[in-house]
């Protein structure tokens, strides 16, 4: 018998490898950091002589959640407002708390925070468009969970960088640090079309292209950007970044509602990325991602939650859900996005675009042991015809019992391993203190 | 001091009253099955002496779910089938199903079972579209919950009527048995309008007329109704209900999509009410109702899951949120269906469609003591700016921890009181293991 670490022995294993298969009684069997084998629970615990085994014989494992957008310092912002235009809520609302209080503290605090929502909901790598890179790489590193980190690019001064130049220049310390290493994952974050210039662009894709880097953006979000972008370019937003070379498979094009044949035909023609966060364009009224009309045309489309000031949460499960129903309404076409696409969405698909399909993003030997279990035990998941669709249509995040990363459990039977809950709740807690006190002091003058 | 049964004291309540207020630190003081009235908890503790004392520091107190259109014995259906067309789904799916399963004794182990996960979600009275009302009406009374039960009338043959006329006389045998009772309401259940020809529906609204009884019907659920209707006979679903004379606020119209303004003109003259169901809607591809445009008519909008056939669950939480995120992008408006109009749709309008808005629906004195707490101290509940905003667009189902029901406690930190959880469990898979038998012995002829 072989000498393993782990094997973790489930009633259902769904790997979302190629032939999406549904596995009964199998078993993933750990050895330091990564997957050695799959296969059934029987032969498992005859071939292999693990130092844990792990019975779940009511749950489904999956591979952790890779949640593809997001702003997991904001969670601090959560429900602070909501109900508003996009433009309303960043320049009333969002902007000028950012301005208040962002510091490498707020940072630090809300991305620990906000990564313990994650782990707690079966993510365990996730993408984060923020400011003060080394602050949320530290949080990463403590925490144990996978994070890309998209540097902030933008025109107008932003906390942690005055000109786009240093924004830059923050992207390429990032990466120099952490180009090797397989929790932090530093790339370019430039803001979106109509915030960033032709020239920060240009350099931007210089830089990515000689030391292959990956760049993430919002891009369409909403009708007006498009709008905008005719007015000020003469072209519309892809368009403009085709034109400039931004565009090829290091692309990850955040939203993407507004789109017409032609510039999905940039997108599939150039391997570029689509990041579909559905929960935060409804709830901001932006606009709806053709997600099956881009799966027909063969580009990758993966799922994020966007920041919990817009969604108002990082559940994955939640906008797994929201994304599947959602596409076939949008389709006119109730077999668009079945669930088991659904899933590939939220877990392979998203590393895909990090260029990371080889490592994680699904349950395969050789790959990282980043593995999630789902427990279909409770009434709520009777009866089971199905379990890849109770995963997508009927499970909540509480669900989520187990989490690995790496063959490191980061979730122990609901509880957080490497992170203090109450601390993380007293800190939140604090912060909105605090900015509530401000607002009404501002509001005194 | 005055005695009373029970005081519940929480951290918030949100009475969904017409000022739409969000009381901090107060209390419900209940006496009997009614609220006796909610006041400061500082002051509850003085005036009143309780049999029962209820502290919940960290919860907010809100009126019980209205879930107002569904098919709770299909739960047994949940995830048999996914990912298709409405008619492939009825046809190919659930109507030889039902055709092969469905039986008193199905709808009474079905409904059992959907009542339990609706009281764990924290829907207190719920609306019932399917056969065998008296079996429906005898789980109600053992649950403790409450049930409108729309007794199905439909051309064909059904289980428990092979006739339209059997299906009416059903529908009048439960009315004449049930008029006066505050947990079983009994009405009728007209299935569709191409499902149930003119006749039957003259019949119908003649004894609702003469006996104040209410209607519900499945109108309007996607465009292909629409053309159907118009194609057979000679105009759209709703003008033809108009010039039957059924449409009026005893009329509970479902789904309600591909809506033009002369539809929307005549329901909000009519003063008919429209169940909206957007999960059921979007998977099945139903298309979009347009609750803003509803709205803005005056007409009263409520909030239904449908079957967990459909949706896949019976979680009134998420269906709120659903709703509250896609009227915004449908409307393309963020302030479309703000968070406490979206828990309006969930609880006081659905009591107002079946004119019991002066018994429930929300909280407030001599109402019916139908009251859910919900948990608002974990860390996806953090930190609270608005704890209604948290309600709607960050609440998952296992956050509800208490449920009472005309005062009665039916669910008591989230344990079901009148309800054994296993038994139900057990049987759910039992009627799966019967239903999966049966495909494989069809498909082995």
């Amino acid at each position: 018998m072989e000498s393993v670490h782990k094997i973790i022995s489930a009633r259902w294993v769904v790997p979302v490898n190629e032939s999406r298969d549904i596995l009964e009684n199998h078993s993933v069997v750990i050895k330091e950091d990564k997957i050695v084998e799959i296969l059934k629970t029987e032969e498992a615990l005859t071939k292999y002589q693990p130092d844990e085994k792990i019975a779940l014989p009511g749950h489904a494992l999956i591979p952790g959640f890779v949640n593809s957008h997001g702003h997991a310092a904001m969670t601090l912002f959560r429900g602070m407002a909501d109900d508003l235009e996009l433009m309303t809520w960043l320049n009333d609302h969002i902007w000028p708390a950012e301005g208040k209080w962002v510091s490498p503290e707020f940072v630090a605090d809300g991305t620990r925070f906000a990564i313990g929502e994650m782990i707690r909901s079966g993510t365990t790598c996730f993408s984060d468009n923020y400011f003060y890179g080394e602050e949320v790489a530290q949080e990463i590193l403590k925490s144990g969970i996978r994070g890309q980190i998209c540097s902030t690019v933008i025109d107008f001064p932003t906390p942690g960088a005055e000109t786009p130049d240093e924004g830059i220049q923050n992207a390429m310390d990032l990466w120099e640090k952490y180009k090797d290493n397989d929790y932090v994952m530093p790339i370019f974050g430039p803001h979106a079309p109509y915030t960033v210039s032709d020239e920060p662009f240009k350099k931007i894709i210089k830089l990515a292209k000689e030391n292959n880097i990956l760049i993430q953006m919002h891009v369409h979000e909403t009708q007006t950007e498009v709008d905008g972008s005719i007015e000020q370019y003469g072209k519309r937003p892809i368009k403009r970044l085709h034109d400039l070379g931004l565009l090829g498979p290091h692309m990850q094009c955040v939203h993407m509602t507004a789109l017409n044949e032609e510039d999905i035909e940039i997108i599939a023609e150039t391997g570029s990325h689509v990041m579909h966060c559905p929960e935060s364009n409804l709830k901001l009224a932006s606009g709806f991602c053709p997600v099956h009309k881009l799966q027909e045309k063969g580009i990758n489309v993966t799922l994020g939650t966007d920041g919990a000031a817009s969604n108002n949460d990082l559940d994955m499960l939640g906008e797994m859900r929201t994304a599947a129903q959602l596409a076939k309404a949008v389709a006119q076409n109730a077999e668009a996005l079945p669930a088991y696409e659904a899933l590939a969405l939220a877990t392979i698909n998203g590393a895909k675009s990090m260029a990371k399909e080889d490592k994680f993003g699904s349950l395969e030997a050789g790959k990282f042991a980043d593995v999630v279990a789902v427990d279909l035990s409770d009434l709520e998941s009777q009866p089971i015809f199905d379990p890849v669709s109770h995963i997508v249509y009927a499970t909540t995040r509480n669900q989520v019992t187990d989490v690995w990363v790496g063959g490191k459990q980061l979730l122990a039977n609901r509880e957080l391993t490497t992170l203090p809950i109450s601390e993380l709740i007293a800190t939140a807690i604090e912060w909105k203190e605090k900015i509530v006190k401000g607002r009404e002091q501002t509001a005194e003058k």
